[in-house]
């Protein structure tokens, strides 16, 4: 495989440093041609390079927290982990970026520094909103890939027609899907529901983005019916995390069942090897993170609460999306681009 | 207990009007000092009403289905189940309306005839939006109420602040919670976070709702650390529908896991009434409805996709919001309104 350089941000996530550094090394040992550059404190990322020929340590003194206000700790920690790290994507010297830390301060700092493709509107150029994005796993045994996931609380008709594009592109490259079906997520299903907002997205989504089947529900976040969501980053992480939710309510039920009887003791033996496949299919971890679609750079956001699995399976879903040129693909699958 | 009458549409739901029938019967038969009009065309609700003591037949012969437009099809099919069934709430003719309609359109007609209270705002009058209500069971053994379930895609900040006053007498009334917890959804738990809108939500929710407790998120639905998710109906709808779709996904991945081996087989049979319970509970059929709050008379609104139990249900909460005064409750509940 071609040879890939991703930097992993060591003191991103609520874990310690060191649950970070043990997926960093599951990564490396799953792929030969893989090279991390692993961002944080001095003495943590030297002690960990040393330990390994395939890890080059990028020092940051800094930590952005999840309580520090985005914009603001982008625009004052500019030696934290997070902003050296984007800018080892905009300077050449990282080819992915990949972050278990605060949604926001990463959104932010990409933003400045690894840069969004602009795009014409109107004789001026403005630039495309970086756009949260994975996919699930459905009932139908595939994927649905739901943008946004949670970076653009406000966005305006033409932000949403962009996701949905992106979105699209990323179901054909990322998950296999050659034609994907692109719903709108709305309050039902039918061509008239939704919010005066969702309803002037319907009529620009039906012009303007190739496979548009109509309006979707939260419902099909997991039905199987839609390959692709697209919403807001408000209504988009609502959903994402009511999903969540229903499924550790389910977990927590299901372990009541198998475990108020003796047979349900006998019955949780019997299947303890396939729940636990189960637990790990539906926590996300097999994912490893999101992606922020629309910049000039490949950078992921793994969720805050971590495990070694997600922060491997986060450092090769950034190699991968090198490998795979997501980024070009993504700005050639888009009108009216600025190179 | 005190007698009620409540007013059925047996032509609400997907189903046949047989299932809604058998609903009525088991409702009946669970409340001796119920009884049931039966609203629906001539032929069905007189043959039923000869059968059973207290139900009695109110006719109409049109239908409003699910495909037609909710405000065009209150204004021109007046004799419909639906509003026809309003208009017995609003004459008096009975305590409360339930259907497993199309929400939209019972919705319109509740609006239209059974109307909501009124609000003294910078000297004018205003009606309050009619907030669609319900409890869903949560991780913590207890109830959390969702309101606006899908009633009102877009709102204004004040009807936000009315939705979260209501629900948390809801909360009160209904699963009895002495002092509820009231979360604005939001795209995250911090009080910074959160679209424009909500925002502005948020600094009025502080003021004006009693056990607001800031934001909280999609996994809050289930998780129990609040009492009270208020909303705008279009992400209370994509909430309530994906954790509906996560629920599916659970049950079917572990069906998976069940069929998959002969242990997996043996185990299924051990804990097979056990998981019927569970999918009985999660199904939303314990609860049979959902609750239009706001209005001068009680109107419950089922799932499309109902069962006898769930009509049974749904009949006996309108019975049980007629006993305990609801109405009357949420109008004392705010603030300046007009009798």
């Amino acid at each position: 495989m071609d040879k890939v350089r991703v930097c992993v941000d060591v003191m991103g996530g609520d874990e310690e440093p060191s649950v970070v550094m043990a997926g960093i090394e599951a990564a490396l040992a799953a792929d030969a041609d893989l090279t991390v550059v692993a961002v944080g404190p001095q003495d943590i990322v030297e002690a960990f390079a040393k330990k390994h020929e395939r890890v080059e340590p990028l020092v940051a003194p800094d930590v952005i927290t999840m309580e520090d206000d985005p914009i603001q700790a982008v625009m004052h920690k500019r030696k934290s982990s997070v902003v050296i790290g984007c800018r080892a994507v905009k300077k050449g010297a990282a080819d992915a970026f990949f972050s278990a830390g605060a949604t926001g301060a990463i959104t932010a700092a990409a933003t400045a520094y690894v840069t969004p493709f602009k795009y014409e509107s109107e004789g001026t150029r403005r630039p495309i909103r970086p756009c949260l994005t994975s996919a699930l796993p459905n009932r139908q045994g595939g994927l649905t890939v739901l943008c946004d996931m949670g970076a653009n609380p406000d966005v305006e008709v033409e932000d949403l027609v962009r996701f949905a594009q992106m979105g699209a592109t990323y179901a054909r490259v990322v998950c296999g899907i050659s034609n994907p079906r692109v719903g709108l997520l709305s309050n039902g299903s039918e061509d008239t529901k939704g919010s005066h907002f969702t309803k002037e997205c319907f009529l620009h989504m039906g012009k303007s983005v190739p496979g548009f089947a109509g309006n979707c529900e939260g419902t099909d976040l997991t039905s199987g019916n839609f390959d692709v969501v697209a919403t807001d980053g408000f209504a988009g992480n609502v959903a994402l995390k009511a999903t969540e939710g229903a499924a550790k309510l389910l977990m927590s039920e299901l372990k009541g069942v198998l475990m108020g009887s003796l047979g349900g003791k006998i019955a949780a033996l019997l299947v303890k090897d396939g729940l636990k496949e189960l637990k790990v299919k539906l926590s996300g971890d097999a994912k490893g993170g999101a992606i922020l679609l629309g910049l000039r750079g490949v950078v992921l956001i793994g969720h805050g609460a971590t495990s070694v699995e997600a922060i491997k399976n986060g450092t090769l879903a950034s190699a991968y999306a090198v490998r795979e040129g997501l980024v070009d693909k993504l700005a050639s699958s888009m009108e009216n681009i600025v190179r």
